[in-house]
């Protein structure tokens, strides 16, 4: 039975869930949540807004996944002087297992792109960049006729 | 900011379950539960093992689905009499709109692929393919040293 472009990206979606779960699992760090420290290494004192939209995490979620991460001591939230925004800082804890964090988190995508010859590999980062960027500029909720 | 393939399979797995919720909420079914029916539609009568096996859903999910599909009208579930396997069946309604339900899905996968060149798309079909067959040979729970 052939798979459907859509299944097999579900597939690979919830079996990297059960494989960041596991290896962030020593420091307490669930799939859903590494996906906000990543952000924040590369940008520390992001908006939860900010965060949101570029993981495509409703507000709801990324505000559970923040006050987690916060409670486990991962990160802080403290009020921006200027524009009195709320703004995510990762703690010294955060930053000391910087390196860890994203190497467990890079062993899945080096797991799934083992052995596939590298111009496919760059086709399919290309075409699933460009599948985003049309589900950025699309309103899905708001489809009719769907 | 480049993102990681697993991020980018990520973004397109929680924008389909978007997407498809949105498209068969008038059926009262979920992206979740529509993966079943999509099995049965290939494979009536399948047991509760084989879907939660070829959909990579955990027993618990699956048994979860199972029951709400069932508590709503589109599947029941039947012990075989030969090898005492419950299996599960589409039930009436659930053939009656068959081509809908199935259209409806299928609409994401051509809202993914449109405006895709038909060569790259093939070249993601089989890669993808490749690293589901990667994970479906890998305990990944067992993985050590990731």
């Amino acid at each position: 039975m052939q798979r459907s472009l859509g299944h097999l990206l579900s597939i690979l979606h919830r079996q990297s869930q059960v494989y960041i779960n596991h290896s962030l699992k020593t420091f307490n760090i669930t799939s859903a949540e590494a996906a906000f420290l990543l952000y924040l290494y590369q940008k520390d004192g992001a908006t939860q807004e900010e965060l949101s939209s570029y993981l495509f995490i409703d507000r709801a979620a990324t505000a559970r996944a923040i006050k987690s991460l916060a409670a486990k001591g991962w990160v802080i939230k403290s009020k921006d002087s200027t524009d009195r925004r709320y703004r995510i800082y990762l703690t010294a804890k955060a930053r000391e297992h910087r390196k860890q964090i994203r190497q467990r988190v890079k062993g899945w995508n080096e797991f799934l792109s083992a052995g596939i010859d590298k111009r496919d590999a760059a086709t399919v980062l290309s075409v699933l960049e460009k599948m985003v960027a049309k589900v950025e500029g699309t309103n899905i909720k708001g489809m009719e006729g769907c």
